[in-house]
């Protein structure tokens, strides 16, 4: 069992979860709230229940999955669902899922009666290496991602690589992209790592190594007035690319789908302004491009992204914001963009996955 | 001008408002946004902008007035105008109104883009001796007042009387619920006061006197685990009183009469299980009744009344919760009535009006 402190609380490593059953039990919570999607309903439920054998007194509120449904109408239904279980300002909430799981419920619960207690147990790579861990919540508004949201600390995260098993390669693949994001900003070791690693099997410590990563930044800046920022290294496209392919297309791109193509682009954008060096680039993108499927993105739609940038949380003053990588393992922020520089990213992006 | 310092802002009593403009120069915001009902818009704003003469590039968010409109729906309109707008992480949000306003403008503002800076203009009675004051944010969800929130603190309140002219006699007599509230939870001598009052007109010093008793509560228990408890005299029964009435009434009731019927149930509670006095009983009652219209409650509504109480926010594990008083000035919380008490009280209120 390993253990991170993070902003008054700890991530716990451990694969048989034995803390979580003392954690529910020491705290003198008056009620139990498990939020699942049907999925983690049906794959990680009954392996959370054989973790917590003493507990058995809980309510199950449960969402559709799926980015699709991150959003106010469902937050709506979590809340009045609270309510109806007669949810107190004692209770707990247990956030049993991915990330969007994990934003909600930290959401909900953050809002509700003005806040009450809430725990995460992330069930995807994505969850485990990053949304679970930093205290920020969220929906999305139309097709604006986490424009709504709070800066709420979980009491703990438990982090079990068991309920891994039963998701699927696309699902680590994504993940796996915060995990390359995280060895680009900051340990340039950790982004040598993955490119040796056999997707879709990563082992275990990548998940603890992506998460100290992570932790470290948001200690020191942790309601993003600063170094916070180099964690959207990626994202400012990613999440318009994101946004955009939730509304229109059949088969959307899950998030680190997204994030991949905007780190292609960002990287791009880091070579043009801000020296990385072009055999780095070359690096990043060869690498990238091949775990990730190509997504051409059709030029009519470059405005439509642009105005979704432009609507995205960490821009300030219509100014354009990006993280930029000075080199692999190295990043810088407040960084901006001329929107010709992000078009000509984009056209970058369409050329190299030909 | 007079201040008070609050948790880590101002409340600012100047009726010319001279440093709100100083306030809007000083601080470096990226835009202003002004949060206004149409009643505030009409009446309000033309007086707020002859305050702030050198301040004339704003964007206004208008909603319908009333507390029918507290609610999330409405909320969503505001981030979305919010967005429309453009509004950015170092915006300003300035909540012109009352109560309403105040509330959902400082919900909207601590949840949009995780939470932007906001200052209120309280410019009813009511949200200048109470809403304004304390980093209460909420909306109602269904009937059920406040469900749904955030403590987030203003960055400054600025209170001008000057407002008040425009404010019909009803919504005076609501706001002075909480004045008289104030003086019987904490100060004997406001209360005695307040007798000597010949409503709509009251001493401007009033305000100042009320605001400092509530901050004083404030200022020792931020987050309402305990002290602040106090401040809910009156309002376990009221809101209850008030959801149902807005609901179900042609004319709802306004807040402050709502918990003027609720301060009179529990002080009778108080006498039955608190050991406050007959004749301070008598003395609260008759004082109350004797400025607020009589509205005889209906038995049959009994027990949907007592289920929206359970619903209240403040009710842990099912418990009812109340604040009693043990005498006029001087308040307990954490106190616990059942069923048949609150019963006996509604029943209480009811032969007193007749
Ligand atoms: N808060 C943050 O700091 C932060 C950081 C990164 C990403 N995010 C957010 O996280 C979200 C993406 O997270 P995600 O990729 O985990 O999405 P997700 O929660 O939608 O999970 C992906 C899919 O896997 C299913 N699933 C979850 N666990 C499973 C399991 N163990 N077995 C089988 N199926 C399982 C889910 O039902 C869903 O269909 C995005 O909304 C993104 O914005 C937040
Ligand atoms: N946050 C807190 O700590 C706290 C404390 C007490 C009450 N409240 C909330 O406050 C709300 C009640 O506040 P309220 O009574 O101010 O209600 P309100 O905001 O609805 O205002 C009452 C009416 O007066 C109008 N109005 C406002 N200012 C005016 C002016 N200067 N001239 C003419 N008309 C004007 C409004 O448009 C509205 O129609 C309730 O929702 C209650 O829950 C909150
Ligand atoms: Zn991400
Ligand atoms: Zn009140």
């Amino acid at each position: 069992m390993k253990k991170i402190n993070s902003l008054g609380y700890e991530v716990v490593f451990d694969n048989e979860l034995d803390e979580l059953q003392s954690f529910l039990i020491d705290h003198d919570y008056s009620q139990l709230l498990i939020l699942v999607d049907r999925n983690t309903n049906d794959h990680c439920l009954p392996q959370l229940q054989a973790f917590i054998p003493d507990i058995v007194d809980y309510d199950i509120i449960e969402v559709d999955p799926g980015e699709e449904n991150k959003n106010i109408d469902f937050c709506i239904g979590v809340w009045k669902t609270m309510l109806d279980f007669g949810a107190d300002r004692k209770s707990l909430m247990l956030n049993l899922g991915g990330g969007v799981v994990t934003d909600m419920g930290g959401f909900a619960a953050s809002t509700y009666k003005r806040g009450i207690d809430f725990i995460h147990v992330p069930t995807t790579l994505l969850s485990q290496v990053d949304a679970s861990v930093g205290g920020k919540t969220g929906i999305d508004l139309d097709n604006i991602k986490n424009i709504i949201g709070t800066f709420t600390q979980p009491k703990a995260v438990f982090i079990s690589n068991k309920f891994l098993e039963t998701l699927d390669d696309r699902q680590i693949r994504s993940g796996f992209a915060e995990v390359i994001k995280h060895g680009l900003i900051k340990d340039k070791q950790l982004f040598e790592r993955c490119m040796n690693v056999k997707l879709p099997v990563l082992p275990e410590e990548m998940v603890y190594d992506s998460v100290m990563i992570k932790n470290e930044v948001v200690l020191e800046d942790p309601t993003e007035k600063g170094l916070r920022k180099i964690l959207n290294f990626g994202h400012t496209i990613g999440h318009a690319i994101e946004g955009y392919s939730l509304y229109h297309d059949q088969e959307p791109l899950l998030h680190g789908e997204a994030i991949a193509i905007g780190m292609i682009c960002e990287a791009f954008i880091s070579y043009r302004e801000n020296n990385l060096p072009e055999s780095e680039l070359e690096t990043i993108v060869n690498y990238i491009k091949g775990i990730y499927p190509a997504y051409p993105i059709d030029q009519a739609i470059y405005p439509t992204l642009i105005e979704l940038m432009r609507n995205d949380k960490k821009n300030e003053s219509n100014q354009l914001g990006f993280a930029l990588l000075r080199s692999i393992g190295d990043c810088d922020f407040n960084k901006y963009a001329e929107e010709d520089m992000i078009v000509e990213s984009l056209d970058y992006y369409n050329q190299v996955i030909k």
